[in-house]
């Protein structure tokens, strides 16, 4: 098979557009754009109901890059929403369950203690992840959220932790959290295609005003997305380029058909 | 437990007073609230004079635990600027010039080639600042930071760097842009004593409002000061504790008076 040209390897998050769009509207706007995958969330799925978005995802032809997410493993109800999140997952057949991991517990400091048990839940979750056909997606997450949204910061980080649990397990290559990491390339390439599950794009702002909305669109910042995709490639990724914008000030008050079109563009650079 | 850090252990960093008092002032005030430590910064000094600053530190038996700060590598006077530096931070008796390395240069985005150049710049003051006498202080900054202050985001990096430039070089340790790394432990044990040469403290707000000036008091946030604290003193560490707060919504709004009182009530806890 010859290899994709680059606009159809793009993929839309739906958390891009969440201000504007429902998932059905977003599962008909990449198929309207010829934008061939998407990652919804759940609170997304849940409103239009899971049965009704697998059928419309699969009636429109679209891949399903990911789906965000399962994680949390420091919450109370982590188990059994967990649980859902892998059946969701096949259901929709997502390539991976993207995991944010959690943050510190209430009251807590104790960042090794929340890790421990990040690799517990982990753990605790994979052989159904495993029997259902869905790989989890570790994503480290950027520093700047490691007490409230996850304590997995760097991608050796999650790579060690792939180590430790076998297979069924990679990790979510985000550029906006781990562009600013000195062994990036490195820790690319020893993840290597058969541990980069998902591979998201969108850019740093500088300066960036908000520590979780405030992304920009790929070719606004400073990331050099050319470089890192090159690196990803290299190490034997093949898969989809997921578009993931948390953009409260500028891209969630556009035209949601404006967003995928600059979408679109932008990608073709990058 | 680790047992409490002893009073006279407190350094006042200026910038944690910056909105409301001048040099002349933090070292007055310094002096009367028993605290033996000081670390100015450098535009407070210029204001001052250096050696009037000088005298006046010494006439109040003032330790100078660092001077902020030399770096910027990226920056076209780099050169300049950094000799002054040293001159100044030998002038004041400071125990270190912390560096702060510079980020991307304008219109770049080639974080290698940026990384690259900082190294070359250090190499390239070493010489001076041996000949001073001024060891210098790699300040890694949070990975936030990394686009627009500092491409040394790891503890790691910078004692590669350190290892590779030889004598006379080491790292100031602040918990505000350390805390999160998985490899904290490990990596301060690495450095020991000889290459510790300045510890801040702070704390992380959770939520965190601002990329720079929102740190919080000891014991307002999610840091576990003392752990930390007891890894840099089992790696050798014996110097002083300066607190660094940047905060625009809170501590720059207070007396200047109350905050070094709640910075040594705080501190005895950290």
């Amino acid at each position: 098979m010859p290899s994709a040209p680059a606009a159809a390897r793009l993929s839309l998050n739906t958390a891009t557009v969440k201000a504007q769009w429902t998932l059905a509207q977003a599962i008909e706007g990449c198929a309207r754009h010829g934008i061939r995958g998407i990652a919804p969330w759940r609170d997304k799925i849940a409103e239009m109901g899971v049965k009704q978005a697998a059928s419309a995802i699969k009636a429109n032809g679209l891949e399903v890059s990911g789906l965000c997410r399962g994680g949390f493993f420091t919450a109370k109800d982590w188990r059994d929403d967990n649980r859902r999140a892998i059946e969701e997952a096949h259901a929709i057949g997502a390539q991976c369950l993207v995991l944010v991991v959690g943050g510190l517990p209430p009251e807590s400091k104790d960042l090794a203690a929340a890790r421990e048990r990040v690799k517990e839940g982990i753990a605790a979750i994979l052989p159904e992840a495993r029997q259902a056909g869905v790989p989890l997606a570790i994503e480290p997450l950027h520093p700047m959220q490691a007490a409230d949204r996850a304590c997995i910061n760097t991608l050796e980080q999650a790579l060690d932790l792939c180590d430790a649990l076998g297979e069924g397990i990679g990790v979510a290559v985000d550029v906006y959290h781990v562009w600013w990491d000195p062994k990036l390339e490195q820790q690319i390439r020893r993840a290597g295609g058969k541990r980069i599950l998902a591979y998201h794009i969108c850019d740093w702002l500088v300066p960036t005003r908000d520590l979780l909305n405030d992304r920009g669109m790929m070719g606004d910042g400073v990331i050099d997305l050319p470089r890192i995709r090159a690196w990803v490639e290299a190490a034997g990724y093949g898969g989809l380029h997921e578009v993931e914008i948390f953009s409260e000030r500028v891209w969630w008050r556009r035209d949601a058909d404006e967003v995928l079109a600059v979408c679109k563009e932008r990608h073709r650079a990058t």
